[in-house]
């Protein structure tokens, strides 16, 4: 057995001590794994006082996280201080400058300086946690399918959004309610933005499309839409009609390009993802020749984070190694991201419009002035003179003609309401 | 880039015509991840003159296999062949013997040999493919939740017993006629005794548990039953009840050492393993701390199986390396392994028994007898002095008492037919 790697942690929140915590508790096991000691020699945080559950008697204190990168203690940096810019970016760099390796559970560091840090010669950085929490999903990608060229990769990402989708599917309450109860309950952050609004599946998905395409991270060209629209009644219908509301992350290869989006989608009861509840996380990759694989498990929280970011830290003690982003830098491919309205797909559509004779007509008029066939159609009840929902699900079509579509059903005077859109997707 | 590595394939049947075919398909794909060409230079089977649909040109060719070991054009041996002894076997340690490194798909071969193989100093044998095909189950479990310690696992890993048991339940027909019509479509071999007793599963199950358990490979303690038994009439019980009868392979770790045992087994509809039919694998892995993690995929078939193969020839370019059970053969732990008798569970049983007064009342007088309370007991019909369904869920019961009662029960008078019983399983 070698001597052992020494590891200084950046940010003790509860993925920090659930690192320190795992490392101890599992410490023999994960000796025998990683063929030797796996010991946290440093660590740095803002609050040294703070009760963390764990002991910190024995280890290196740093105020400022970027110099655990000049411990000389310290063979490899765990950062988990989050967040694209600032502490963590700089002490990434300074770690990197300095020759040492990282682990980092920041997606969007990754997301948004994946490439600014792949380019740097040698650079090692390991970023298991950063994607699907305990679902090791980027090794799966980048080693366990690297034989196979991926077609597609469609997941439930964001613990957050579906624990609300969940609660509103099962409790049939309104986005409102749940999210305060999650925020009460400690499921949802105070500021809740960068989770519901989509943008930390974003993240993960431009990091996961990145090693699937083999090429550069291009996060700004992800298409994100959260879950802030979604409404009781849609779930409703969703059900009504053999499907569940999940937010999706999907990078798919098609003949223009590859398309990256993040939106609110219908899938199928039948679907791998549609079952998948809660804080759950769940990635369906297509491949060829292996078919679809599906990985599933908890996609945040301090264990599974934990079990990520010891994972990367056992695959380095072994010496196991692959490109950042599956190939190496200069072997990546541009391949065009298609925009989003080039998206071809079927469409969930519900209007609420004044129940009067007519209203049908003119609206499946602008249907088809914009080449939208429909699949099935359905209107509850009957109520003269007053708003009833109507719904309808699309054939395939176009992003562009629905688009345009819908703001001419939106400018007729028996359409109540902004109309609500929700994508279809199989997978 | 460095120089390309140089494969030899022992055995051309459907998978290493598939290896063949994905190293020329996806070769420039394939040398950018492994950062070298990939190629095939070497192969040996029978029938030089069989067309396997893909060209041999330019390749060497041996009649004998343990030939590919000694031929000093290959750097690696992929040996498809198959079994635990003869020509795999002899080839195997000659490349070891070599000192090539070996990719099998073989689980005869390690679940039986593993351990002689470990012992060998600098064996390297990756085998990827064994286990659950397409699925990087076992790349998952050695290194991507390397840092937990594993609880359980349990998994579909047979694709012919579980497309059997999926015909059955989705058409209500009896195991012969479906074993026949899937013998008819090439789904089950002409003697398919490998796969419906459950060996197939019992192999790969002990090879996982000693990945999973840092122990020996334990195939002998593998307590196994097929499929052979299961009825249509308890397929429809199970349906009744919640359930679905699935083959499983189960490893568990208990106070008393590691349960290992291959049955059919009744999952509730809510398990992920439920819902997986046809020709796919899953398994389902429980750790701390990451807690629940499932694979699903397909785990059998040429494209699977090459895609495993030429993923562990990528990890072998990139040096990329692991302790072939996880652990070094020095470090491992020899857990002992827990007797059938020593279970304990929940039980469905059927009785067929003649419709008169005080049957039930003798038959709850024997499971009294044995300490077995009752969850539930349902009966269709009524058909007095014919032989009708008694169907009875336990509450958890030790296997032991089971077996007995079982005994007991079968040679009361009223009982008709031996006592099926299969049992129930959460996850």
């Amino acid at each position: 057995m070698k001597d052992g790697l020494s590891v200084g942690i950046a940010g003790l929140g509860t993925v920090g001590a659930g690192v320190l915590r795992l490392l101890r508790d599992n410490a023999d096991l994960i000796a025998a794994r990683a063929g030797c000691r796996i010991t946290v020699v440093a660590v740095a945080a803002r609050d040294r006082a703070r009760d963390r559950g764990v002991s910190l008697d024995g280890l290196r204190w740093h105020d400022d996280a970027v110099a655990l990168a000049a411990d000389a203690a310290v063979d490899v940096v765990v950062e988990l201080i989050g967040g694209s810019d600032g502490t963590a970016h700089e002490l990434v760099m300074a770690a990197l400058e300095a020759g040492k390796p990282v682990v980092t559970a920041n997606k969007a560091l990754i997301a948004v300086r994946g490439d600014e840090i792949t380019a740097r010669e040698g650079a090692s950085v390991r970023f298991e946690a950063a994607v699907a929490g305990g679902i090791p999903v980027i090794k799966a990608l980048r080693e366990g399918l690297a034989a196979n060229r991926i077609g597609g990769i469609a997941g439930i990402f964001n613990g957050t959004c579906n624990y609300i989708l969940s609660r509103m599917q099962a409790e049939r309450l309104d986005f409102a309610t749940v999210l305060a109860d999650a925020q009460a309950q400690g499921y949802a952050e105070a500021d809740p933005s960068f989770d519901i609004d989509g943008i930390d599946t974003a993240h993960k998905l431009a990091i996961l499309a990145a090693i699937a395409f083999g090429r550069p991270v291009a996060f700004g060209s992800v298409h994100v839409e959260g879950i802030r629209g979604i409404s009781a009644l849609d779930i409703g219908f969703a059900a009504e009609l053999g499907y569940r509301i999940k937010l999706l992350g999907i990078a798919r290869a098609t003949e223009a390009g590859v398309e990256t989006r993040v939106h609110p989608a219908m899938v199928p009861l039948a679907s791998p993802l549609a079952r998948v509840d809660g804080v759950h996380n769940a990635v369906v990759i297509d491949a060829d020749p292996v078919g679809q694989v599906v990985l599933q498990g908890r996609g945040a929280g301090a264990g599974p984070t934990a079990s990520a970011v010891v994972a990367d830290l056992i695959d380095l003690a072994r010496g196991r190694a692959a490109p950042m982003l599956g190939v190496p830098h200069e072997a990546r491919v541009a391949a065009p991201s298609v925009p989003m309205w080039a998206h071809r797909g079927a469409y969930f559509l519900r209007l609420m419009v004044v129940d009067e004779p007519g209203v049908i007509a003119d609206v499946t008029a602008v249907l088809r002035d914009y080449g939208i066939s429909l699949e099935s159609m359905l209107q509850h009840g009957r109520s003269p003179g007053d708003a009833v929902a109507v719904v309808m699900v699309t054939h395939e079509t176009g992003e562009a003609a629905m688009t345009a579509a819908l703001a001419r059903l939106a400018t007729l005077p028996a359409v109540q309401e902004p109309p609500a859109l929700i994508r279809i997707e199989i997978a």
